[in-house]
């Protein structure tokens, strides 16, 4: 299941997800628990909701990098890097490459971890690594319209699918040439605002 | 919910955990997926299940380290650093707090990202932080039965609740004195293989 990292906009309106409880799940604090969860009302199954971990990489062949236009929504359209939701029965590098492979037929190794980010808004930690492709041999996924291996000045900013792809992007650009840099995380000022998405300054 | 970083064991004879489905989900492919998921057979509840995200840290007051002694199972009356299960909408920081302040009544201060850890076995990611106390002022919380804060040569390893444990103060202690370090993950070797638990060579 390779959910994108988030949907732009979310609330009352946004349509119903497939992990979207049902409307007999009530809201009650179970015995020995502390705060309210979704309780099935049928047979007292407790529907515990935790953050959810998104992992993707930058992937590079020499100078440039691996994006994959959205074929399925949000955003489809939009141009987005390697990531979903990682899987019961991996660690985290292993879920960045499925769905580099998944995505954009990707055959990926991990450098190293580049970002860390939380979406505390949608229950999201993004968990972004440095990537070199294998191969430029990469072609769409079953949600991918079109792969590209772009050059850093083609990027197309404003045609970005989420804020992360654009954080990591700008941090994955900081972190060029060097091999040991501490992990990124949430940024702040400008780069805390890119939506809609555009090229950050001083990148 | 501060359920700890992970039994040591799992297994057919492990207790039924709250969070275990019912006996009436089945296992299945839903329509548009490409894995098993399970359903409940009586209103097509897809409880989709992703790793969990534990959060914690190393807490120190001057050269100290902040320990919780466990109350509850598992590995009751073991050692453990603050840490627990992230809820919905809060940051891996908040998290890490959070679990400071319900088991050891610690106020801290984030200071940077220390390790995180697959552990794919029990689907979790362990994301650690190094923090400082900003008093030493601390107290069990309920699910502690005691907290100190150690001196580095009077750590009971063989006390430790779980391989983690073992593995983020090995890499604590590597990044003394360092501001700026990558993030450690899984480590291989003999500190690989902490159980049962022990001090590593060269700490």
């Amino acid at each position: 299941m390779n959910t994108p990292p988030f949907p732009p906009s979310s609330g009352p309106d946004r349509p119903r997800l497939p992990w979207d409880p049902p409307d007999h799940f009530e809201k009650r604090v179970p015995d020995g628990d502390n705060r309210e969860r979704l309780v099935c009302a049928r047979c007292e199954f407790i529907h515990y909701q935790n953050p959810k971990i998104v992992a993707g990489a930058v992937c590079t062949w020499g100078d440039r990098i691996l994006l994959a236009k959205r074929a399925i929504e949000p955003r489809k359209g939009s141009w987005t890097l390697p990531a979903g939701y990682m899987e019961l029965g991996e660690t985290t590098e292993q879920a960045a490459e499925r769905e580099a492979r998944e995505e954009a037929c990707a055959s990926i190794e991990i450098e190293r971890l580049l970002a860390m980010y939380s979406v505390a808004r949608i229950g999201q930690v993004q968990i972004m690594y440095r990537a070199r492709l294998l191969s430029a041999d990469v072609a769409p996924g079953v949600e991918s319209e079109e792969v590209a291996l772009v050059e850093w000045a083609d990027i197309p900013w404003e045609q970005l699918a989420f804020p992360t792809v654009v954080w990591a992007l700008a941090h994955f650009h900081e972190s060029r040439g060097k091999s040991d840099f501490p992990t990124y995380s949430n940024p702040t000022g400008d780069l805390a605002r890119m939506w809609p998405p555009r090229k950050p300054a001083g990148v």
